[in-house]
């Protein structure tokens, strides 16, 4: 459970507040999430980590000389936004290229991509690196699209250390994608974890029986298990590690990195016991450790259980294991920082420019639909939350909340300023996207940013237009979400809707948009049946889209209230 | 809950044994815990830490330079034996005297205390002082009587520090009582915590409510609150804390160190949350906060919860709590400590005398007493936890089957030595408080060792020397446990079978015990039944004996066995 909430939607920006100030030596806040509170060396590359929360140490507590320059914190388990991502990249570069590393979740991979090339397009040197370290998640042939858990320790650890060596931007993401090769990760749950406001948690595990290879988030493992001994436990993770290790050659001769990495509510000394054997193990296997780490360090909330990651080291990734570090969670050796105070811009708002008297009419009403949707996915937050906690992570509930809020507060502003109805929509779609971050959040903030490309600030739009907006916005999640049709995502319940619409007469829109929602509708109950029976069976966690997922359901319930306006 | 466990017994001794391996270049295992893995500088004080296991990082985690020398490692919630103590504190030993320093419980107290005592006898000086932050458990008048729980970092610390800065035993020994007097904790619980190897929780907090000044062991709290948010138990807490600020003189002019300490459960981000408040409500109240910790320092298992900690710092304590320290789990500023390995010889287990053939006969039946003795135990175990988590620490059950399984198992080793009944009685005794801790452990460890005096290796014992020697051991109860009949301890049984064996002709002994033991029981059901109606209300953990618990019970339950070995 979690005990100490205010307001459940600001708990995540108030937990990095919080960070922030206890830890006021190493990190400063910006928006979207920290960078390091002291001076980097000009040039040097900056690695920039991050994700969603709830997973403390990571990634914020990682933020320090030696690692990174700087962490973008999104909502819990849910993917910061691109221009969260975007604004901490600035704040963090040291001129010398950025390098965006974070663990392999569709969401993720959106938003930081995002990010990177808007920073590309505007000079800066970004890249994006997923880390894929998971071995319940995928076959070892498919190495790189495993979900990235506890491992991601390691490959910051080695690339911040690169970077603070003076490697190249190319040098330092070469290091990190071999220390991403080199990484082998599993799990084990003994209970879930419970959202900050939630009654009941995200998922249970039965008593009496462990989740092997269960998410970090709660998503599905390999297989259930009855009850062992913490011998029993660290004889299956290690065997099942050791499967993938390499061959000792090419400069790997058996020495290991270890990190036992407690989930949360798992107490060290139970670490402890199970470290003895896990040693005893790797030893038997004629490996040797070195400077094994046994600590909370990749987090699920008050999840109980953990993992086993091993680094089968060569000399380079020894020798940057071991190098010095100082940060917040993660320290190595004797560092000294640099005194200087790291300033950092605070970028301005932009003022909001006022439309036509018409078109800000017309705001009027998109602001309505957008506290509409507020309305409605409060209503159904809890449920979306429990299908996706099947399918996914556990996070789409909050997330339409997030979104929707932002979206409605935006709006509602753009009306105060008497903006135009293309500023209204771009402007809650970038609220939208900011303010829910996630794998939804990234593609209804594209989506409607669409829409608003449809529409005008000066001219009152037609019946005609905003049926086009709506099919263009509509269509956009398929191009943007590399899933077909059948995939049981929202695409299922966007696409016979936006083809209801393009058949419909426009004339009609009220009447047409009515029978659209309603296939969508449709098409999300048997979407929404696939996932409660099957979601759990063939996917894993959102390490890419395109699987399972409540998104059809949330897209036919908003469509749904939009009629009345119209 | 408590997952990983092998055996449940052996937890604690496990858990030690796997933090040794994995910091090795911190610690190295000793008999009754840990002492740094490298040479200090000789003559430097050295500071010993310690208590019962579950609440890691302390104390083990604190052991390295800037901060311990050693850490005597008792099992779960229970006090290391006086062995384990003495045989740290030689291990940790740098020439120039030792400090033991450890929260004020009445068991650690006693061992402790007992420890120093026989090092003082064997010419080394050894200290010991009980740390006292809990204003939950006393009033600000009787500050020294309160319990020790999360402010044990500062004064360990700070200890710590003017040890490493060379000061004198009785510097050190000043400077530890003035951080003391500094500092003051109050905190909360959400849950109780789970024994290992237990299936349920050694209590609970109600759902929907928080004790507030709940021990780290579950002793009871001030009061019970409905649950409220995070801001208002930050302010709860802190405004209780800032009634005891020293007034600003004297050298303090509002310098604070705070330490925000998770109990185990309570995840990092509802630790920053809540610790944003707080940093806001200290500032308001015109303090400057000092090196802020918020962390998990002092764990209780799996308890959700935290405390803040205030330590009112002047020059000399702010000087010494920035000063640079590098342990497991603490670290401050960048601290070379010595590459040199120390060395520490292994102490070697004594030979057991054979006794004559008469005495060895007669110790055949003791070994069969304590082998009764085990039995009995194990099938109360868990009764016996229960009825002392209403009063103490819930330690009682486990602590009475390690105490007389070790005995069992000592004296049958004697028994294969073909020991003296003398011998037996003395090496059970010893085995006992070893292999109990606790204030139990103490207390029937050195009431058998009292038997033990009163009879022989040689020869063959009476009647009325057993009679003799049961009494004095009975009587040892009140002489060492400070308790008075009516007190509701162990006293208010064994007093009245001491009478009533006085009392009794000792030709009829196995009649004369029965009654004798009839008379142990009908106190302790009085005893239980106090216990569970008011312990709760009237005690404050065990931080002082003389309080309610349910040694009364154990004693009369064991007793009841004797009579047929006689």
């Amino acid at each position: 459970m979690t005990y100490l909430v205010n307001n459940e939607e600001d708990f995540a920006k108030e937990a990095v507040e919080g960070f922030a100030a206890a830890y006021e030596s190493y990190v400063q806040p910006v928006h979207g999430g920290v960078v390091r509170a002291t001076t980097s060396p000009k040039n040097e590359v900056s690695i920039v980590v991050g994700g969603g929360s709830g997973h403390y140490p990571a990634f914020a507590g990682w933020v320090g000389p030696g690692m990174a320059h700087g962490a973008v914190c999104g909502n819990i388990f849910s993917s910061p936004s691109a221009s969260q991502a975007k604004s901490v990249c600035k704040a963090a570069s040291n001129g010398g290229g950025t390098l965006i590393l974070f663990g392999n979740y569709a969401g993720d991979v959106l938003h930081f991509g995002n990010a990177a090339q808007q920073l590309q397009a505007e000079g800066q040197d970004a890249r994006i690196f997923a880390i894929t370290d998971d071995v319940a998640s995928g076959t070892p042939d498919k190495h790189l699209d495993r979900r990235g858990i506890a491992g991601d320790l390691f490959v910051v650890k080695i690339a911040g250390a690169a970077a603070a060596a003076g490697k190249s931007l190319d040098e330092v993401e070469e290091i990190a994608k071999h220390a991403n090769d080199r990484i082998r990760s599993l799990g084990v749950a003994f209970t879930g974890c419970t959202f900050p406001g939630a009654k009941e948690p995200l998922f249970e595990v039965e008593p009496g029986t462990f989740g092997l290879g269960l998410g970090i988030h709660g998503e599905q493992g390999i297989s259930s298990h009855e009850m062992m001994s913490s011998d029993e436990i660290a004889k299956m993770l290690v065997d099942s590690l050791l499967k993938e290790e390499p061959a000792r050659e090419n400069g790997y001769e058996g020495r290991v990195g270890v990190l036992v990495n407690g989930l949360g509510a798992t107490k060290y000394e139970e670490m402890f016991v199970f470290y003895r054997t896990v040693k005893r193990l790797l030893e038997e296997h004629g490996l040797t450790i070195v400077a094994p780490v046994v600590d909370e360090q990749v987090t699920s909330l008050d999840m109980a259980g953990l993992s086993v990651t091993l680094c089968f080291l060569d000399d380079e990734l020894e020798e940057l294991w071991l190098a010095p570090a100082d940060t917040p969670a993660f320290k190595v050796g004797n560092l000294k920082s640099s005194d200087e105070k790291r300033v950092v811009e605070e970028e301005s708002a932009e003022k909001i420019e006022a439309g036509s008297a018409e078109s800000a009419a017309q705001s009027e009403i998109a602001a309505k639909i957008f506290a509409a949707f507020e309305k409605k996915a409060r209503e159904a937050e809890k449920e979306l939350g429990k299908m996706d906690a099947v399918a996914g992570d556990g996070d789409h509930g909050q997330g339409m909340v997030l979104g929707t809020t932002a979206a409605a507060k935006a709006a509602a502003e753009c009306v105060k300023a008497n903006a135009g109805l293309r500023t209204t929509l771009a402007r809650a779609a970038a609220a939208w996207s900011e303010g829910a971050g996630g794998t939804a959040g990234a593609l209804w903030g594209s989506a409607i940013a669409k829409a608003a490309g449809k529409l005008s600030d000066t001219q009152k739009v037609s019946l005609q237009d905003v049926a086009q907006a709506a099919i263009v916005a509509a269509r956009s999640f398929h191009e943007m979400g590399e899933a077909e049709v059948g995939d049981k995502t929202i695409v299922d319940a966007a696409s016979p809707f936006a083809d209801a619409l393009e058949e419909g007469n426009a004339d009609e829109l009220p009447e047409v948009w009515k029978s659209a929602a309603a296939k969508a509708a449709q098409a999300a109950k048997e979407t929404a049946k696939f996932v409660a029976k099957k979601g759990r069976a063939h996917n894993h966690g959102e390490a890419s889209i395109g699987t399972a997922d409540p998104g059809a359901t949330s897209f036919a319930m908003l469509m749904s209230v939009v009629p009345e306006f119209l």
